[in-house]
């Protein structure tokens, strides 16, 4: 479901080596494991955590994170709801790369809207996409309040916050739900790993 | 020398895996190998020899080129100096996550301008950029005309073509040279094999 490019003069060129090679190589499936959830959730947290246990088992992953996207592809973007849009497409695109390179690719970000993480699991693809809701109570997240977002969110110094000024749409069919508020770090990332070992995307431990 | 993101609420999240961690997983050095040159003149031809070879070794590559990038992440960019420039920057900061993913990464762009590659360079610091100017005479690169590409520049149907109607900078001091109208594909893939090893971004075969 690529779009068609302004330009018509892109020829298609055949690599020699095909998804399924690199695959094969690495001994698992190329997928995007799609962490969405209001802020303070645990989306990074399990997803570092999920990374840890996969790599030390063999696997090729990444992380796509606020950190390593915002500061870099998109750091022409802000939080308007068409930057919002913006960050979130570019992202799937190449949250898609990775993935169609083979890797198992952990993306972490709130991605409040609906309608921008459907489109995401259109451009990868049936199988390629597993969307993870990462379900804290909006006060257990204000709470916890790991970065101190929601005190200036709550003091109008933040605009456009996520659960406070902006509103958060939650899945209606993920794949995975995890409940952060009441299960601990090893439960939830145990729950990411058991889906993937049962998909057949990673092999049993 | 990454960019201030627009936003400052945007955290450092330390990963408890490293890069170096995944690259003594994989047993390789994440590296970026941007080819540039003109249309024509193989660059794609010999990242994909490349990318063919080093897979068969066990190594983690991927590929990224017009085919990949501009129907999906820069789909919304046409073919002015503006939108060239920022289909580079957006390539050299993707190329930056999968090198710090410790993946080797083959970039096949004609890229014609200097300050364009030399900026991805500075984004992905030193040792992670090996520029590789695919030096093909532009009468051979137009009589090879793969793509009816230069038919169309010369007719005016094409505007802004690399090498007709819009300059090439060469690069000034790129890593390899790879004069690929006198060699043969086995040898400029040769070239690029012998320095990775030579470098220590693979080990030897």
């Amino acid at each position: 479901m690529s779009q068609q490019p302004k330009s018509q003069n892109i020829t298609k060129i055949e690599t020699k080596i095909s998804r399924e090679d690199r695959e094969k190589m690495m001994g698992q499936k190329g997928v995007t494991v799609w962490f969405t959830g209001l802020s303070g959730s645990g989306k990074s947290t399990v997803a570092i955590e999920v990374d840890r246990i996969l790599t030390n088992r063999g696997a090729v992953c990444t992380i796509l994170d606020g950190d390593n996207v915002r500061h870099g592809l998109n750091s022409d973007l802000g939080f308007s709801p068409e930057d919002r849009n913006e960050n979130i497409r570019r992202i799937g695109e190449v949250a898609k790369l990775f993935t169609e390179t083979g890797i198992i690719n952990l993306t972490a970000f709130i991605s409040p809207y609906r309608a921008d993480r459907d489109r995401n699991r259109q451009i990868q693809g049936e199988g390629d996409f597993i969307e993870v809701f990462v379900d804290a109570p909006l006060d257990v997240c204000e709470q916890r309040d790991p970065k101190g977002l929601y005190e200036k969110a709550r003091a109008g110094i933040i605009p456009e916050f996520t659960g406070i000024s902006a509103p958060y749409e939650a899945p209606e069919k993920p794949e995975i739900v995890l409940n952060t508020g009441d299960q601990s770090l090893e439960e939830s990332a145990g729950i990411v790993i058991a889906y993937l070992e049962e998909k057949g995307y990673i092999n049993k431990a």
